[in-house]
């Protein structure tokens, strides 16, 4: 099969073997900033062409400030560019964790988000949903977190893109990415032409 | 009257005489980095013990970058604390205009926010709602916006308190300003019993 595939798998040898019969360019989710992770999982990387998610955390575990994560951050680019991996094959995930838990665990992973687009110019993932769990109106949570991550820089979400639909158009019209408004507006037409027809 | 006003003029004789009457505190809506408005107003918040709102354009204009607009409020502020005001006397508006207009108007104004906010220090204000002007969808668009603008630092909106509580309730707890959810679950639970009681 030739769709791209994403990875899964704290496997080194599970990994190889799917990177030996994956068509496409695959991505691996994830890696860490853990010295087993980056030196059993980037020269897979670079062997292949895959791309990489980088969880900003260590052999240290989960960094309770957007300064480490930034620096764990930093770490993986780095260790990653020795191999021969480029900065478009990385995407940084700053952990999004529930603010049920901790209140400030969206606020810690969006400075990250923004210091590490900024700073370092990386692309960025994240698991969008999981801010909300333990919660009420999570579908409110996780839209307002999602605008919220867009304006950090946030440009890769793991999200059900049926859902996000509207809310990802009207947050990158917001951040200055759809020019006279055509996608947003192209939508919208899409769903009067919709209603129209029921 | 003893409620605080927010007083808009352009015309200092009117300003004075306003000032002379309100009681409470007065907020100036608003001056900008213009000479005159700087040599006229501040003089006049400094003696009635009013803040002020500054928009960040001076004689030449509105800036089109977020770089000469933070300029533009630091020039506000450091006149202001000439004139005996202190920081948080002073509210900047990074101006938001309609992304219908200009399709890197929202961005540059949220990208003002998050310099003034982390550069400056400052305090934050915007009326949120010009952002959607002309286009449809528009309470998606503003309060996509103001969940990005709050990221961003935001935290002295113009908004209809009302429409857009449940939106800066969720912003708030993702910007890690309500402990244990504390605020967030109280307005939930009134929120279920006023649905019990229909």
């Amino acid at each position: 099969m030739d769709a791209p595939l994403s990875i899964d798998t704290n496997n080194p040898e599970a990994l190889t073997l799917a990177l030996q019969v994956a068509g496409g360019r695959v991505l691996i989710n994830s890696i860490t900033g853990e010295e087993r992770a980056l030196e059993q999982v980037l020269p897979l990387a670079a062997e292949y062409g895959a791309a990489v998610i980088g969880l900003a955390l260590d052999d240290d575990g989960i960094p309770p400030t957007a300064e480490v994560r930034v620096q764990v951050a930093q770490k993986i680019v780095e260790r990653a560019a020795a191999y021969g991996l480029q900065p478009e094959d990385i995407l940084i995930d700053s952990l999004t964790l529930s603010v049920g838990a901790d209140h400030r665990a969206a606020s810690v992973s969006l400075e990250t988000m923004y210091r590490v687009r900024n700073e370092l110019g990386m692309n960025l993932t994240a698991g969008a949903s999981n801010v909300s769990f333990g919660l009420p109106r999570r579908k409110t949570i996780n839209e307002t977190y999602l605008a919220m991550a867009i304006a950090m820089g946030l440009n890769c979400p793991i999200v059900d893109a049926a859902k996000v639909r509207q809310i990802v158009l009207t947050a990158d019209l917001l951040a200055g990415r759809d020019e006279y408004a055509t996608r947003f507006l192209d939508d919208y037409r899409q769903e009067m032409q919709a209603l129209a027809a029921d």
